[in-house]
């Protein structure tokens, strides 16, 4: 049997479905497995090497030792600088408002999404508060809500399911674009009065990925640095919130989660940040940020799309062309992942990618929805893509066996 | 009455005991609050500013980019070069095993703690587990505990209580030095069987503080680079850790929490911690670390004891002398705090600190013990700690009023 999660047991050949059914079988090629599961951002890194002078970053030893950043503000650790370059590249950018908003640095979106599922509930309630997303969902949603059995929240699964049959108070998470889709997307529960609490997870609400159809204006959001500008390294996101007591419970969930973010981590980012607002302010880059990762980003989905119709095994989503206030063009969506779906219903499209060509995605149902979806990283160094494109192109459909 | 906590009602002159009777008065100076509640550790600086040349860290705008530093390794987000200082560290000061042991980077030590109860507890148990410290306990862990209402694990206050009275799964943790009293500490809960696991909270088990009386070796150890170094702004700590599954289980929680931990802070950190081994192996520098840093803490507590015998309002803790191994002397404990009890009973020590020299401490009561407790950090800066010295001298217990 073709298409197990074990190298070992790889059978270049004929592909069996999940019910045991032969089905058509792609043809194979070999190699080492090419891990395009997570969302590495080695895309971005060909453009900071060439921008290395103006955002290397120099601490000394004395420098930034300090818990504390500035006792006086509400986040009280985060960095001034931060703040500042945070609130400046919406502004160049226009895809947030950031005017009369409250912004909180966390380790990530990852520690900012559980921030904020700790700010919108409270204690003593009769019941968790059910959080939910529209599937297909962010993979991490559920473990992150789940893993430590809180009585405060719990992971309630697929939004529309929750909006025909659930009842209670509920937090509804709105990844837009989202992740793995690529969809632009709005809250699906409805009519639930003063019951639901929404957090938008923006993290791929930017230019390279997106059109920018309007400055987001919700009441928290998040961003993360990692997918921004590519430094997942880093471990730095930040939430932009309206409401003051949010603002200050979610500062309050990361002083008792990790007594703050990394100094270090949050001066590099308002560097390069800098940098990249300063290029748009001058004009003086070869290339600006954004305009060279949407770039590769639009040849890569053009050489995918490509193999994807030649081989006629999976069909990726189409995505309409919208009016980009950033760009000032109608431009279309070239989202970080490809979502891929097979076109035979019964096919583990992980398998088939993993048993096959030796590429590991990540399967639909990790995501609430069947697995004849996977998602596979388009976010990846040159190289790799490459292989992947190759490998890719030697999945065929043939009927009645290989 | 005076030693109310706001500013603005501050009576300089008679004090007030809780109950209402009127007790003997210190007298009272003025100035701004000196904010000695926190740890902050800035007594560690001036000698990093010495240092600045071989501390320096450059980072270039591409580099660290990466999720991932090891995917072959089970804490596959920790820095290699991290892991190699961390070893050559604990090997140069003796203060701890790492031979045959598993080292799990965290975002501070705050998070190593939270990431401990996750592996040491497991979903479906019928009550939480408790977690217990022998008071005086660190005034955090009740509330990192317990913010989540988690159904894994709650805070069960006095591990001396639980000894006598608990029953049941437990977890201690037991802090060595304690913080806040400074003592050298082993488990309190006994003869329970396997219903019992242990942290070992080692932030302050470093020559500057305390001597070294035996290379640790425990379970699971936690330490941070906050109070080893000074470095609280990185926000990195790790654990040294026996069993192979429960590192696996703390990295995974390290994973669900915040994606990992700061690359540019882990190599950061890698660097600090070369310049002080290079330091023991060259004897080149001037003052090695350890040795400068127990020079000041020494000095400090020679001059605080002398005040505190003066004014006759409060005693410090008296520590036995032991044998440092890492020095090869006899060698007093000279720890991060003052931990100070007023001679009166009925006196709350923080509101006489507050109230009448405008000194914020800690009272005892978060620590689990009597308010006639407060502790009050000795790790500012030298002009704050002066200052500091200056207004406790000016508290005298004046008997019948003042």
């Amino acid at each position: 049997m073709c298409g197990t999660d074990s190298p070992a047991s790889i059978n270049k050949g004929s592909l069996t479905s999940a019910n045991g059914n032969r089905t058509r079988s792609p043809t194979c090629s070999s190699d080492r497995v090419l891990n395009l599961e997570q969302g590495d951002p080695s895309v971005f890194q060909s453009y900071w090497s060439k921008m290395e002078d103006k955002c290397a970053m120099v601490i000394s030893g004395s420098q930034l030792m300090s818990y504390i950043s500035d006792f006086t503000t509400l986040c009280w650790f985060m960095e001034p600088e931060f703040q500042e370059a945070v609130r400046r590249l919406h502004r160049v950018v226009g895809n947030a408002v950031v005017d009369d908003r409250y912004i909180v640095v966390g380790t990530g979106s990852t520690q900012l999404y559980q921030a904020a599922l700790y700010a919108l509930t409270s204690p003593g309630g009769p019941e968790p508060v059910s959080v939910v997303s529209a599937a297909p969902y962010y993979s991490a949603y559920p473990e992150e809500t789940d893993y430590l059995r809180s009585r405060l929240y719990k992971w309630a699964g697929d939004a529309y399911e929750f909006d025909k049959n659930g009842t209670g108070p509920y937090i509804e998470v709105v990844n837009s674009p989202n992740n793995p889709d690529g969809t632009l997307r709005e809250a699906v529960v409805k009519n639930r009065g003063d019951e639901g609490k929404l957090i938008h997870d923006l993290a791929y609400y930017w230019p390279q990925y997106t059109p920018i159809i309007r400055p987001a204006d919700h009441d928290i959001m998040t961003f993360t640095f990692s997918k921004s500008t590519g430094h997942a390294g880093s471990r730095i996101g930040w939430a932009v919130v309206k409401d003051k007591e949010v603002a200050r419970k979610m500062s309050k969930f990361i002083e008792m989660s990790t007594l703050g973010v990394s100094k270090d981590s949050q001066q590099r980012a308002a560097k390069i940040m800098g940098v990249i607002c300063d290029g748009y302010k001058n004009f003086k880059s070869d290339e600006l940020f954004f305009e060279h990762i949407r770039r590769v980003m639009a040849e890569r989905w053009e050489r995918l799309r490509q193999v994807v119709e030649r081989n006629q095994v999976f069909s990726l989503p189409k995505y309409p062309k919208q009016y980009c206030l950033f760009s000032g063009e109608l431009i279309e969506p070239y989202p970080g992942f490809a979502w891929l779906e097979a076109k035979e219903e019964e096919i583990d499209s992980q398998k088939v990618l993993r048993g096959c060509i030796k590429v590991q995605g990540r399967t639909g149902s990790r995501f609430g929805v069947a697995q004849k979806y996977v998602r596979v990283s388009l976010l990846s160094n040159e190289e790799v893509f490459n292989q992947f494109l190759e490998r890719l192109s030697t999945i065929k459909s043939v009927s009645n066996g290989h």
